[in-house]
């Protein structure tokens, strides 16, 4: 149990205290869709980032990277349709050209906005469509714009994803919203996944970017399985304190309840995002227990949730635990093969290493939605969870034609 | 060049003086294809093995690993259809048994014969049809068997995979025949791949495995994405010295001539592996030069060649730098995006880390059979090469309905 409540689930309700948004089609779609979202605090917020450890990094990285040293902001401004990478000096440049063009209509200070771009890599950034378009982005800032922002930065995506929560924290309400774009679940190693948070919390730049670093590797890291990431991943928090919760201080109770709420949050985008991986049929949950300390069993989990060979197998219902136990192997952690038990959504597969003859029912067990993968290790006692998706044709149709 | 002469390179003509080879089917196949080889030297042969790193190993493997440190064989049985792995102490008495039964019809010392399983993980191997087809393989065998051993071993494989070379040694003429089955190229780090070598060559066991130790690197593991392997992963060199050129001493001519007889036909056997990639519509090759070291070379070809978006991008005849460069990124290795410069079979799409403009032009080059990306990191003087495929609808309805 987490150890805050949830005043409100309702994803419809996204309105944070004095955060407004908005999303427009400035032109950089040729569908006409939505292309730019800007997400703006009415006052400077504390800010924190988790970035792609990829070297190739965007230009918006690069840019936010050094913004954030400040640790305060008033916003950030996304744009879908060209992830401005691989676009040298000149990409750069377009980025702090789009930062520009609201900083300058809203009088606000040189560095004060961050930048995001998703989409395709290599092509400069029309920037002047989003300088014409900045106008009508501010013009459209509305405290109800979450949904049209989410809407805004989708590329792939099947669906807008976010998540809202509140919680009491010294006696007051703390609302914590958040919306996401992502859809790469086969390989989000590199298709960009990007996500914000926005939150009336009164809160420290240290303990805001504490509490994030670790909600990010509980939900958007165990959907990586590399944890390599695309050009342009970005998360980004954005506290802008009006709840007047008094500051939330690290490992007080009040942090503890924060970081459930962000937790949380963060788990709910990330789970939108494989649901909504490209061409999934299935979400899949893998989960290590018995491991001989953390990291190997995130490995292990890992392993099994990158393998293609247990992907194609729960696409065609086939409850092959010998790829499982495949995976395992080649994973390269302390395991006795003799010690391991599998099961599918609680029917067991494999008892101590050996088949234990439920085939027929294991495979009526896979074949729906929702599948959870048990493997217990028998070497120690952690534990690790990962969220996957089967592979389908669809993900191959899907990035076989992403441009053409 | 290599320094040494093929005298013949047509696989056709697979003859080795004194090995002889069968191919039967006995019952393991439901379709009623041939599932059992073997591969039989007349006097004991000189033997050396490169197997799996995955610790989950197959019985056989288990054994085989065990009998080598004799370093003396005569030969090999394989059956396909089913892997004999996570089976158990069970499934090792089965290799056992399986060993015996060529070993006991031919009055062969126990430990002889070496024996390699392929097929579904985790079904007990129905060791009584081998035993009751024995007989039949050993009176099967031929000089002109290799092919039919080929054959016999398939699995996913869409053709049998062969090749022959001969060399003069010392004044000696020394042949050198292959045979091998494998198709999982996508995911070769689960897909079982098995290789057999035979030879006349007069060579030590010490320097047999320094040979195909330096062989499987160049050929068999630059297919691997991963370096790692499936459970039953194995390839074995027998050499029983018939071609009397005298011993191959390490860091001799001859040696040098004998290593470069058995790169060339792991390679030619590792290509076909490739070429049959399971959906494979195109025979990719990565060739990385300018990197900080050979190590960091390999692990930048490989970041290419296992990326789902790379080989989709391929399939749907996309030149997507993009993926590339982001592969690139994700590796870990010494770069600098603005040195590096990307071609597809010879069109430049990328010079100091931006785009030419070749967009056209590459779309139509890479619309062919045989692809080669060449990447040039300027950061070194290092390189490496590695085979791979695209990624095809083909490959997820192979893989998902593989064993129902």
């Amino acid at each position: 149990m987490p150890p805050y409540k949830n005043l409100s689930r309702k994803t419809s309700d996204l309105k944070v205290p004095g955060f407004k948004a908005s999303g427009i089609s400035c032109g950089i779609k040729k569908t006409g869709k939505k292309d730019l979202a800007l997400l703006l605090s009415d006052v400077p917020a504390k800010a924190a980032g988790v970035f792609t450890t990829n070297k190739v990094k965007a230009a918006p990285v690069i840019l936010d990277i050094k913004r954030l040293k400040k640790g305060v902001s008033r916003g950030v401004i996304i744009n879908s349709g060209n992830a401005n990478a691989c676009t040298g000096k000149d990409g750069y440049k377009d980025s702090e050209r789009m930062a520009s063009a609201v900083e300058d209509a809203l009088g606000s200070r040189k560095g004060s906005i961050f930048v995001c771009s998703t989409g395709v890599i290599g092509v400069r950034l029309p920037v002047e469509k989003i300088e014409r378009g900045a106008h009508a982005l501010i013009k459209n800032l509305s405290y109800d714009g979450f949904q049209e922002a989410a809407r805004a930065i989708m590329t792939t995506d099947a669906f807008p994803k976010t998540a809202a929560l509140k919680a009491r924290i010294n006696g007051k309400t703390v609302t914590l919203s958040g919306f996401a774009k992502g859809a790469g679940m086969i390989c989000p190693n590199m298709a960009t996944m990007l996500a914000f948070i926005a939150t009336d919390a009164e809160i420290g730049t240290a303990a805001l970017r504490r509490a994030l670093r670790s909600a990010v590797d509980l939900s958007f890291n165990s959907i990586l399985v590399d944890n390599d990431t695309s050009t342009n991943d970005t998360v980004l928090a954005f506290a802008n304190g009006l709840s007047g919760c008094g500051e939330i201080k690290v490992n007080s109770e009040a942090f503890r309840i924060f970081s459930g709420l962000l937790n949380e949050a963060s788990l709910k985008l990330a789970h939108m995002v494989v649901k909504d991986g490209e061409g999934a049929t299935r979400f899949i949950e893998i989960n290590i227990t018995g491991a001989a300390s953390a990291g190997e069993a995130r490995t292990a989990a890992r392993s099994i949730a990158e393998s293609l060979l247990v992907k194609t197998a729960f696409f065609g219902g086939d409850p092959n635990w010998g790829r499982i136990m495949a995976a395992l192997g080649k994973a390269g952690i302390k395991m006795k093969e003799e010690r391991v038990g599998i099961s599918f959504n609680g029917v067991p597969v494999v008892r101590n290493g050996l088949d234990t003859g439920n085939e027929a029912r294991a495979a009526k067990a896979i074949k729906v939605k929702d599948v959870s993968v048990e493997v217990k290790l028998n070497a120690g006692r952690s534990s690790a969870k990962v969220w996957t998706t089967d592979l389908s044709y669809d993900y191959v149709r899907i990035n076989s034609s992403y441009r053409t």
